[in-house]
Order: C-alpha cells, then structure tokens, then sequence
C-alpha cells in the first residue's frame, strides 16, 4: 500500500504542468477586460437584433470536409473512440452553413461567441494561438443588394467607436476582383494562385510579390504589369470608383460592372447610416484567403491614434511594402452567398465578419496598462476586517454577519476565513478593494462598525485611521453611497 | 470540370446534417434564458469575490491521467495527430488543481463556466449530453475550518434565491461516512464500493442496495444492516449531530469526532450567514462518486414549488425510496483537501460547488413556458417601416437614417433590409417587437415619423392605426419613455 502510493506520487510530481501548445489560461484581470470587449461587442450585435447561437465544439468531420482548401492540413481530429468521426471546429462560419441548411432557416441575423481551433504553428508574443475566441455576425437571407453588407460594417463601426479604436475598414469586391484578372489576362485556373499573391501586398512590396505571379506561377510578365496597376489603387470608395469607370476595357467586364454598381450603393448606405467616409478605404490590392466570398470582402485595420490624429484628410496613412503604421487586421468577413447550398439543395446569400477578439484584447490591455497601471482581479468593493486588543476573539460571527448584510443587499463582500486574522493581514487580502468596513468589540457594543475608503493599495492604506464610525443599520446605504 | 463540381455537389448533398451525438445547439430564446442564469450566477461568485477563470478545452492528457477512476473511460482523445496527447476536459475541477499547481496559488476563491465533455451514453430527453456547461466556484487555501464550506453553502442559498427556485441543499461528512463504515464492520479495502452502493438509495429502496452490498460486493449482512441503521437519517443539522452524538461507539471514532465537530461549526456559521436551517437536510446516506472528496460533501435537489409550501415545518419532504418529490441534483460539490497535491508538493486545501446549468435551464425554461408562453429569440425594441401609396418608393435611405438615429442613441432597432417591402412583410418581421416606428412620405415631409405600440404578436397588429405623430427630433426621448 505505502510503496504504491508512493510510487503515484513520484509519478504525479512527474506530470507536466503546462497548457497543451498554443493555448494558455485566463484568470482575473484579463478575465474582466474581455469580458468587457464581449459585453461592448454583443451589446452592438444585439443593437441589430441579432439571434445569439450556440454550437457544440466539435462538428462531424464530414461537415467540415471541403470547406478550407489547403488549411483542413490545421484541423484538429478527435480520436476515433467507436462511435461518428468528429473534429474541432476551425471557424464559427461552416457551423453556422451547417445550422442554416440543417434547420432550414431562410434568414436571420446571428451572433455566435466561441473558441475556434487551428493546429498552426503558434506564435503566443504575436497573439497567435492554437485555440482563440471569434465573434461573428452574419446576415442570412435574400435581400436587396448592399443592404446587409452596409448594416455590417456599420456594426464594425459602432463596435470600434464603443471600443474607443481607431480603425479603417479596407473594402474590395471579389466580383472586380476576378474581372481585374480576367482584364490583365490571368488564365481562369491561376486567379486563385494569383488571388492570394496579391493579398500579401500588406506584408511585402510589389517587387516581391511579382516575382511570385512570374516565377513562382508562370504568369506572363506583362500580365504581373497590369496587374500592378491595378492594385495599387487605394481611396475613398467613390474616387476609386470614378476611376475605374473611366477605365472602358475594365467596365466592359460584366462582373466588374457589377461589382461596380455594389460599392456605388454601399457609398451612399454607409452615408445614410452615418459611417464617416474616412472609416473606410476602398482597396484594390485587398483580397482574402477563403475561397467561398461571392461580392464585397472587407478586413478592419488599427491605426495607432497618433498616426490617426496626424492625418490631415482623415485617410489611412498606408503605404505599400514601406513603413507600416497598422497592427494587423483585427476583424474581417465578407459576402459568402454559396457555401450554404453546398450542404443541401437552398442556397442561402450570407454576409458576415469575425471579430479577432484576442487580438483587440492585446491592443485595449497595452493601451489601459498605459494609461492606468494594473488593474484589479476581482471585483470585491468591501473587506470586513475585525481588530481588537489582547484578549480579543476575532469576532468571527460578527464579521459574518456583516458580510451577509452587505451581501443581501447585492454589494461585493469578502471577510478574511480566520477565527483571528491578524490586521495587517486583513488590510493585505483588502488589496485594490475600494472600503474597509472595520469591526471592534467597543463598537460592535454600540451596534456600530467603522467604514473606511482604503488606500490605491489596502496594504498602503494608514492602518491607525479607522475610519468613520456607522451604525449598522445605516451601513448599507453610506457604503452605497461612497460607491456611486 | 463540370463533372468534378457535379460530383463535388452530389457529396455535398450526402452530409448528414445533425451535430454529433450527445451535443446540441443552442438558439434565440434558450440562449438568452440561458445567458440570464449564467448572469445571476456570476453576479453572486462575483459578490463573494470570485476570481473567473478560463482554461483550454483540451488539456495534456497526462493530467487528466488518474483522476476519475474508472470514469475515465468517458474521456474523449484528441486524435494523435503529432506533438502532444490531448484530452477534451471532463470537469472544470482538474483543470483548476492543475492551474494551482502550475501556478503555485496559495489562496483564491475563483470561477469558471465552460462546457465538459464526457463520452457517456447521452439522454437527450432528460438533460444527459455529450457536452454540457459546469459552472463552479471554488475556495481554494489554508483556512480555518468550515469557513469556507459555509460560505459555499451561502453561496447555493444567494444563487436559487435569486433563480426563484425552491431547493434543499443535502449535507453529508466523508469523515463521518468513513466512520460509520468503519464501526459498522466494512474492510477497509470495500469502504469505496460500499460507499458507492449507498449513493445509490436517493433512486433505489433500502432492501436493493442491501441486496447489493451482500450479494454482489460480499459484505456479511450483519454489516449491512447496521449500516441500514445509520444511513437512514436525515434532518437538520442539530438533529441528526445530537443523534450521532449519542451513540458512544460511533464517537469513539476520530474520524467521526472531527466530522461532527466540523457539523456544528457549520451550522453556526449558516446561522450567521442567515441561511435558514430548513434550506439544509444532513442525509446520513449521501455519499457522492467522486473519490476525492475528503471532508463536507453536499448536492442541492430542487423540490417543487407546490410540495415545499405544503411541507408545514418546511422541512423537505424525502422519503427513501419511496415516493420522491425530487426532481434530481442540480448542484453538487464538497471539500477535496488533497486533489492539488497530486500535482506537485503543495497541498492545497479547497472547496467547491458546481451547478448544472443544463438542468437548471431545463426546469426554470418550463415554468417560463407555463407562465408567459413563447419568449422572444431576439431583444429588438423597435422596427422601423415605411407605407405608401402606389408610386412609393420604399423610403429605404430615409428608414436607413431613422435607424443610425436609434442606434447612435443605443436603442436595439431593425428594419427590413428590402428597397421597397410590402408593409405585411414589415409587420411579420415585427413579431415580438415592442415598438413600430413608421415612415410615410407626407409624415416625412414634415420632419415627422409615426410612432406605434405594436400587439403582443405585431402580425397580429391592427395595420389600420398608424401610431402617434412624432417630431423625428423628439423621436428618441419618445422611444425612450415607452421603453422603461
């Protein structure tokens, strides 16, 4: 019996202590910010009566089977333990396909908060991990052109003004997209290829990029050229607009046509929704990995409010391949209107964005730390603490009954769980809560206790002050008052 | 080409469009009934200072290793797809100890709600899934005794409370249990398998589990029956310890000394704590599965409502075996003071509770849906329309701009995302929308809109009475008043 006990010991001492690769825990301070980021966001989704909805973490592989391209390689597979073969799911997108198409829903707006899960190479400092929070919203149903696709990014643009970040919203369409291809003489079977060269535009210069179409991909050089020209377009959507209709070759394409008609009447939506023209940057060189976008596709980058502030017309301070003032896309979507029907006969036009919630943590948490040192882990505002000479007994009961007053009333309320805490003790566990509410035995005699505002630290507070003394009847209400 | 996208669809069209097994989703009105428990849980662990947490769903799986017995079978792998063995987590217990350890906490009250994962045979019908959501609370450190456990205790009281349920919250002693096992006769080596046939009296009669223990697990009956004897009791603390208290060779026991010691502190602190005795039953034959469990152990049955008002000294009414009243569990927990200790050399003493959510949700949505019928999917406050004559035109920027006014003023407002929409079609979207704002061209034309309490359905609203006239200025302090 000992030796085996023993020896499950050892081997318990032997466990690794760690979080598998790529994920990490959340605890207290973090825990708050982005439980305040959700509240920001969801508060906006409901805003535009969005349907919250739920699904399990896992999905039936054959649901997410052909869904990812290349990236299905990143899908994490649940052991096949007997029974339906499963895997995490990659994105909130082709579970939400999968309950449109399974409940036969022809439209509504929903919301969904949940972890996703990629089996990338992770890169923690960068905020890129293996298992992260998306926040979606997605308009389902046949509707009039633009319509949902404004009502969007009029979301991304309330969701950012409560969050207090600068952002611009860089739009392209995927239909003007391909028609831009076609024009420059891409075959049809290398737009793709060609596609997802061109969005590296934001990381790397065109030099580069070029060589990859003609090198890498055997496109013809004079092709990569007219390219070139193409996407270094970037502006306000009706400069970029006008100038492309003054192109007649590039108009006489009938995707791009249309393409065209859809950013004309998103412009004058965006207006009558109030969202400031220099909020979004229509951008040619924009294109999106995923294969399933049909029309507008859009990511949202910050600028650091400096840089914002510095800029006198109000456009994104952006320029290609040099020095970069954006952090990185914190939230993207697009028009997807055919990945639904791939799971029955209906298909169902959707338009969605995905909010890159650990990303806008990392950015919101370096911006408070800043501005406003640490912050607290809990939310506790009381501390009942109890203090007395030598013969004193802890006035245990006491404090108890103290803290049920105050709990009763809905007020945030801990006591140290000792017969006979020292002070100092109480005042230390009392860290970053707002009030002290003091107990003695002279006091307690007279049905009173002593309230008292604690220090930035309970620790630093003045330990002689004790504070001022309240009857405990009145106790509720002055600690409701000083915590207004 | 076209053959390869006709065979793609044809395998498209195949997918079986369910969630796995055992798992569900979750939309509209059960998500906001279920997001209002979650809420009124946490604002009571936040109100006694609680610490949330977040772990990954998927830990290491050697440090899930050895923890849940032969339960571990229900454990769903990930799939060994290179790197590290993994495991989908099975309670928010493990994950804690292992955080602990791994980061060498001392003390904290912290909370988590997530969803656990077990591979167990799933009963839809009675809340038994797949995937389901644990909400704990945990007090973990070096305390004096039983504080901590009372306070748990007052935590169950605060939380059914505040979800309007009426509960007992069942109270038993690992100590105690042990000792009576002990005095009884069983061998030490049978004390957790004859512990476990007891567990089992809440569902079957007395002359089953005895069956048990004498045919099956080989206990002599004399044994038995004086287990019979002890199991048996159950009342309020005061009670069932005087009653213990009396029987001197129980008492010789160490084991059973400490527990009932343990008792009476407890029932002094809820006294203090203003927890009333009838929320509390000690119930001799409580035994809870889990293995580490070392001292209080307790699990929360609801009654319904009509049979605890009639229970005239308030006292729940549970016969054994019998005629049961209780619905099952809803929350359970206990003291596992040595659960820590297996991952490293600190011991750390903890206590904690977790509620079923799914269950809770499950009771509280029934009694919604026979006193208020359907609930609401989403929490729009107000739908804006248009109506006009024959050669209207849909007023679609002017509803647009309507709508950016209600939102810039946070009001939740939809509108139907068409040019020009027949006003039955509006009227339909509005179904349990409070409020109609409705545009018209000559309202319009003055600057003034048409403000409308919609019926209970808004299809079923009389379309005839177009509201009440409203300056387009005056129309969110208008909203606003009605709202309230």
């Amino acid at each position: 019996m000992a030796s085996k006990e023993s020896k499950e010991k050892s081997k318990g001492a032997a466990v690794q202590l760690k979080t598998p690769k790529g994920t990490r825990d959340w605890i207290g301070a973090d825990m708050i910010l982005r439980d305040e980021i959700f509240t920001k966001i969801t508060d906006v989704f409901k805003r535009h009566g969005g349907v919250p909805l739920d699904t399990p973490v896992f999905e039936l592989k054959e649901v997410l089977a052909g869904k990812y391209g290349e990236d299905s390689r990143l899908i994490y597979d649940l052991a096949d333990q007997g029974g339906e073969l499963t895997a995490l799911r990659y994105d909130l997108t082709v579970p939400f396909a999968r309950w449109l198409a399974m409940n036969k829903v022809q439209q509504i707006k929903r919301y969904q908060i949940a972890k996703v899960y990629r089996r990338d190479q992770p890169a923690v400092a960068r905020g890129r991990m293996r298992e992260f929070y998306q926040c979606d919203l997605d308009i389902a149903g046949t509707y009039d052109r633009m319509i949902p696709d404004a009502e969007i990014l009029r979301v991304v643009y309330e969701i950012f003004e409560s969050l207090q970040e600068q952002i611009v919203i860089k739009l392209n369409h995927r239909q003007i997209l391909d028609g831009v291809f076609a024009v420059s003489g891409v075959p049809s079977d290398k737009i793709r290829t060609i596609s997802s060269a061109v969005d590296k535009l934001d990381k790397v210069p065109w030099a580069e990029v070029k060589k990859e179409m003609v090198e890498e991909k055997g496109l013809a050089e004079a092709v990569a050229d007219r390219i070139g020209e193409y996407v270094k377009h970037s502006g306000d959507i009706s400069t970029i607009v006008t100038l492309l209709k003054a192109d007649a070759t590039l108009c006489a394409n009938s995707d791009v046509k249309q393409g065209l008609e859809d950013m004309e009447l998103l412009a004058s939506f965006l207006d009558a929704f109030g969202v400031p023209s220099n909020k979004v940057s229509f951008d040619m060189s924009l294109c999106r990995g995923l294969d399933y976008y049909t029309g507008l596709i859009f990511e949202v980058i910050t600028l650091p409010s400096t840089a914002a502030a510095a800029d006198s017309n109000g456009k994104p301070a952006k320029k290609k391949g040099g020095e970069e003032i954006q952090v990185g896309s914190i939230a993207a979507g697009g028009r997807y209107d055919n990945l639904v029907g791939m799971y029955g006969k209906t298909q169902i036009p959707c338009v969605g964005i995905s909010f890159g919630v650990d990303r806008i943590f990392t950015l919101i948490k370096a911006k408070r730390e800043k501005e406003e040192g640490t912050s607290r882990v809990r939310e506790t505002d009381v501390y009942v603490m109890a203090f007395g000479g030598g013969s004193f007994n802890g006035m245990l009961k006491e404090r108890m009954q103290i803290a049920r007053r105050l709990w009763d009333a809905g007020i945030k309320a801990e006591f140290t769980a000792k017969t006979k805490p020292r002070l100092p003790q109480q005042f230390k566990a009392a860290e970053d809560v707002p009030l002290g509410v003091i107990l003695g035995e002279d006091e307690s005699a007279n049905g009173q206790v002593r309230l008292k505002v604690l220090g930035s630290g309970g620790a630093e507070t003045d330990e002689k002050d004790r504070g001022q003394l309240v009857s405990e009847e009145d106790l509720v209400a002055e600690i409701k008052k000083l915590l207004i």
